[in-house]
């Protein structure tokens, strides 16, 4: 509901196009639909670029299935995160199309067919049981229009290995990088680049780790700036973030 | 020490201009420069962009001064955060251009004149108590070239103080969100737009807010995605980051 | 046994209609039934407006079947909360009347006609998720005698869901919130009205939501006042705390 | 903003004494005075039904007094809450009617003569140390036109100190209770009564009481129930919430 | 190995009919049996007045059956507790007395008949989810010689349930009190009493329980002195510092 | 207020000694003194053994006082603890017996001439730093009518101190350990003896000791048996159980 | 990559017998494989001692059998740890001699006949719950080339147990202490004698043992000095930093 | 007292040199001296190869000075933590040689002429504020006879600084390595070589490094392995450890 919106109602109103009645009951109508259980927003590509995402975890098959209805009807492409199998043949029933993405535990369906946001976002992990939560933030990234890549298992535990890939880190848009355990790879790569990381603590780790706490306060804390972190293993949000930045940097509104 | 430094040495070897010996030392040549107590990272301009800052907390004003001296010397602009009213009037006597930024306990010395770069940074806090981080976030992003403007005091507990400012949140780059207590503006603003938003937890508060542990919690959680989080208090991490993101979005390299 | 009682019996002595001994005795009646394993408070519908409620977790089905026998032979209504299939079907056998809220995981007998009591309660949710501690809230103020609706997803992250429904809020003698994840709904709905609001933690989320600690710690630290917190997934005490107040808000005594 | 306003500006634009931009103007009007460091919340009475209270925590006196005198020019009553003594004589140059709380560090102007609100609360401690936290919930509750009384010292380790209260606590609309160390006064409060009890944890206490989180934690798990916990030592934020509770129970809109 | 047996050791030295090497030889005699898993400290009893107890979480059957043969083999009573129902299987082989306490998750042997001690241990809950560290305490006690009561389900939620009882609490010994949720039952119990009370929290409640935390912080800080409070659900430990406590007050040595 | 009271009062009505109001006024009779800042609780001596304990932290010097002037008009001991210089100089001018126990904090009257209780306490400390703590236990205890001794700096860094001393902790009633650091000392002290250990976990100690919990974890996880726990730096509540156990030792009701 | 290794490219450059391009395609050259999901870290050995060890946590068994694969072909010996019997299973099918310590957890294959390493390796616990943990220890060492023994079940519970093996500690060239509960063992064990120490804690216990925070706590503030702790349950750390310890004290290098 | 010297006092007995009753005095002869408020372990030397070291924190100077009296008249180097220039004083007129350490808060005499123990110890910090807690470690590593250096300010935010000191690193015996805020320089430093590395957590940072407990976790949690943890700002204890580690690699007993 922008302001142009509003003006154009007004205008409406005084040219009696509209009665103030009507005008107040379009100032009302809602921009999402009310299923009960769930309303879905679906005015929020206008404002934020994307639609809304479904996130599958604490809903029943059934909710997730009638949430995907009502998005898929808005003809935007659609994203379902904590997804299980069983979502995914649920959707796959409205819409042959969809995908399903194991590893990320992710579901997408492209209605529609986006030229390439330009700009790369390379996904990093520490190690390969941080790949999971790699995948989700690559599938976000990819099925909100970007160029995505993984570089996986460069832990500092042998810290040659993401050394010898500082120029493939240096020309990324935005790097976006998971590790649990110690969480300390963030750091290194922001010290290495001139572009913005994103770190992802996982909950891989045991004892100390704390189910990802210890890596989260490391990368808060880390030494080297230009870091901005997310929840534990929010994959999602560290890839909606990164394309959001690469949509600015490639100039897009 | 980038990759086409390395290919110019092994270059000057070929051609026998360098001995392995000469060449060897080249490579051995420290970016920095050891003080005994801290070794400056005189390259990091090249590698990050932007000088190394002098975090002033648990540096003695000799040491401060002593850091501040190599850097000046390398012509680039210099920050000092968390530093008091005698380390300014120490670097001053360095460098008469040495501004206190009171509020922000930040101290600056322009050396270099940037050309403006494109893109607004947006500085808002949740209430008045925030502004000293969110001063040090305008006055770090300012440093670094930036136009930022700050927005004070539009907390939820008058939701429509911020509702009103969302086509200026729109038009910005990227958006800082300064908050303490609960912590929930960065989560309404990054419903509203479709811009990064970084969320900087504040210490203000008092009981079960645990010195900013709670509005950290509160961003870390946040349903709305788009929102990179930095550490407490940590002004200058955001403005940090902010200056990354806006670079790219201006074509920056 | 309120102060009249005392009185009485003490008349009685005086008047030797009770011996001391006697009067003793009813001083030393026990307002409980002792199961062994359970001293049913029976007097609580008159200390506290309600009888005793059956909180079915740690409980064997058969314990939880003679304590609802108990409560029944006194005419009550009963509420059980935490309960499974199988407790439903234990005190189905006693009373064919035992209604079971799967969703809540609630029972309930209603046994006493109530009129209506006066005043709404509407119990919100910022999510989904939420739900099922929204129901155990709402089945415990409607055994109450109060007249409950549900406002589901609303949350933060499409803000104007909830800010076209303040004049509903508003007209609630009381709302109930329900938010995990980053729990920001309370305080923004507090800061819409002048009416109380009852924020319950949920444990929906994951990773820096701990279980429900970060919507907790929002909601205690919320900027906007008029807020009562209760423990996490605690839909059953926020509407027994909603009943308390909706009941003095009709001047119900 | 209310929806009736919105109506009427809708008919002015109708009946053509308002253009569409003097209506766009007027929806944009802010319902709050912009002093740069902070955005005076001026329709808050309006909204919530108690204009904005001052936290003085972490503001300067002259931002005190700045935002007090935006609030004074609006004929409202004032409180400032954790305030010293010289935010104090700072207010009370803007109106000699500036009283000082001292044990409650609170600055109250009353402008407004108030017909009392019916319904009394009632302020309860577990010890000595807990009241001045209690003075804070009274003053306020006072400031915003209620009837309050204290009830101190009656914690559970004589616990026939509050028993022999059984029938003064009955008689209140709201009580409040604050209790630090191990704050299970609430729980007994709440099992005697059918009112509701605002428990507020107090910091009073040393070694496992964790600045009051002992206490905290003690009332949110009150196997008694009919009790909203607010954050430690927040004895503002209970008289706010028990004076929303007593307006309702006394009819008030 | 106590002063008196070093002493009777080099006696034997002196009169010759020890050895320097042999007296060596029985000074370095173990008082425990070497299992290879497990060293069986079969001195204990006359170090401490009653036999290593086995704790069998952790420990494999074959493991709790071989330290439970070298146990009974020196005549003593035997307590294994978090024993399932094979442990007792395999205990029953080695010995057809061994009985299996359901609730409490014990398995004791009595091989000695032994003349009750003095004095009456009271185990007390708050709820009807303790009882199983309730009976835990409860077998412990007895198998050390006590006689033992149980008194359940007198939380504070109903105080009355208590305070009819304080006569029976006074006359014990010493009462252990269980507690769950919020724990405040032993504050209550000890503030009524001049015997010792052992407090012991359970992990009966849920969210901000924290398994157990909130009681355990509860029970350390309560306000009423004579309090000792156990690891969390530590029947065991309650039941045989009591023992302990009772040995003492009935002169025993 | 006991039963036996109870039927005195009653047998006073029948025999028309006493009119049922006055037998409901002596009912109502208030067993404490009110100050209005706190209720005196003159009765305790009666109810648990010693009279109100002054716990100083929180309270002004004229609050302490005024207590302290109640408690001394009833003829019993006084102690005060956590208390200043300044509240002994108070209490000297109401007493001139008052003792100031600087390294405990602690000031006592002794009015009453107690015979010694049989039973000795010993106050074991691991460290130098420990020994305020303990001073605390030792001055309640010995104010409480017991012979207590003080053994300190025998902590496991040199575990032949402790072991040394086997027989003479053998020999007491009852043993308070307190410690810091890692708080090992209460647990190898209970493996060695078959008497109570009260476990008392102090602040000193840096890093991650957390100002008291690791020790306090310690203690409450030890392996040996035998161990009641009270809060950090609570000495006062480890000497009252001390005492509570040995009087029941010696026979004392 | 060594400096010398460096210097020997560059002279290959200089005499011609590289081109620039081929030296910067050595430096380049990456001593790891990279598998995709992994990159096998084979230049380890040369720079740490020791090959890479599989953690086998969160990977699959695929993975775990590739990585092995790659690990096999450089001909060191092969450890893997946390893995179950499938990762066996399927590392016997890549190398006969594959061993299976099921205690441990741990997959071990000797491809490389190491001469025994002076220097005996000692691993304690403090109960039988602490073997898998010390087991995880005792293989690591082994597999590095060490004499390793264990000493089991030796706690404080029984400090006899331990002190009686003082001369056998004594002669380690250090000593591994396992422990849960308290975790007190370390710091007795570490005043006994002058050898480095390693601590770790295990999750063996309940309640406020915390999943292995108490015992961790206790060790980090342990008052003995000589201890270096590490993660909870990290047997394998431990094992690991002995044998560097020990490599040391028998001179290799 | 090691079991030699039992056998010696055996030996005495049966010639007769000794009375079974001096033998029980000489066996019973305290290994301290004890000051009242300390028992000074005056046979830590044998036992643990250096003397006790005073903690000065929580001890008074007089206390310092009296235990610094003992350990300076058995002739061994002494050495004092976490004190200040008043505690120097004192010592030094017991000793004009006492040295003060003032940024590691230390004093030392040296009453010993010790033989310089092979291999070097290097202390490295990742920042210039984790200095202090270097030095300590570094004086502590020196009194006990051993060559140290310091490596300051190579933290990972200029990654480049550490890795060109790989060689140093290799050379020394064992690595010290202080860091605050993230800590990961000790997983760095780790991977780099095949030697010990302490990793010592400062409480340099703010924010969410909760004074050290970030770096702890991350140290704790490091995927490189041959690390070990001491507490945080433990300097004393990681100078401690490493001499124990370097006096086995130099093949000391």
């Amino acid at each position: 509901m922008t302001p142009k919106e509003i003006l154009r109602i007004l205008e409406g109103v005084r040219k009696q196009v509209l009665s103030p009645d009507q005008a107040a009951e379009k100032l009302r109508h809602l921009p999402h639909r009310d299923l009960g259980f769930a309303r879905v927003d679906t005015h929020r590509q206008l404002r934020c670029g994307f639609p809304e995402v479904i996130f599958c975890q604490g809903k029943t098959t059934a909710q997730i299935r009638d949430i995907a209805r009502v998005l898929l009807s808005h003809n935007g492409n659609l994203l379902a995160t904590r997804a299980d199998r069983k979502a995914w043949l649920a959707i796959r029933k409205l819409d042959r199309r969809a995908e399903w993405h194991e590893r990320a535990r992710c579901i997408t369906v492209r209605q529609e067919v986006m030229e390439p946001r330009p700009g790369e976002i390379l996904v990093v992990t520490a190690g390969t049981g941080d790949i999971p939560v790699a995948e989700e933030a690559l599938v976000t990234a990819s099925i909100m229009g970007h160029k995505v890549e993984g570089l996986y298992d460069v832990g500092i535990a042998g810290i040659h290995r993401i050394l010898r890939e500082t120029e493939r880190l240096a020309k990324a848009s935005v790097v976006i990088v998971c590790a649990g355990m110690e969480g300390a790879l963030p750091g290194v790569v922001a010290a290495l680049i001139r572009r913005p990381v994103i770190a992802v603590p996982t909950s891989i780790g045991y004892g100390a780790s704390f189910g990802g706490v210890a890596p989260l306060l490391t990368m808060l804390n880390s030494c080297a700036a230009g870091i901005g972190v997310v929840n534990i293993d929010n994959g999602f949000g560290a890839g909606y973030l990164a394309s959001l930045i690469a949509q600015g940097a490639s100039g897009a509104t």
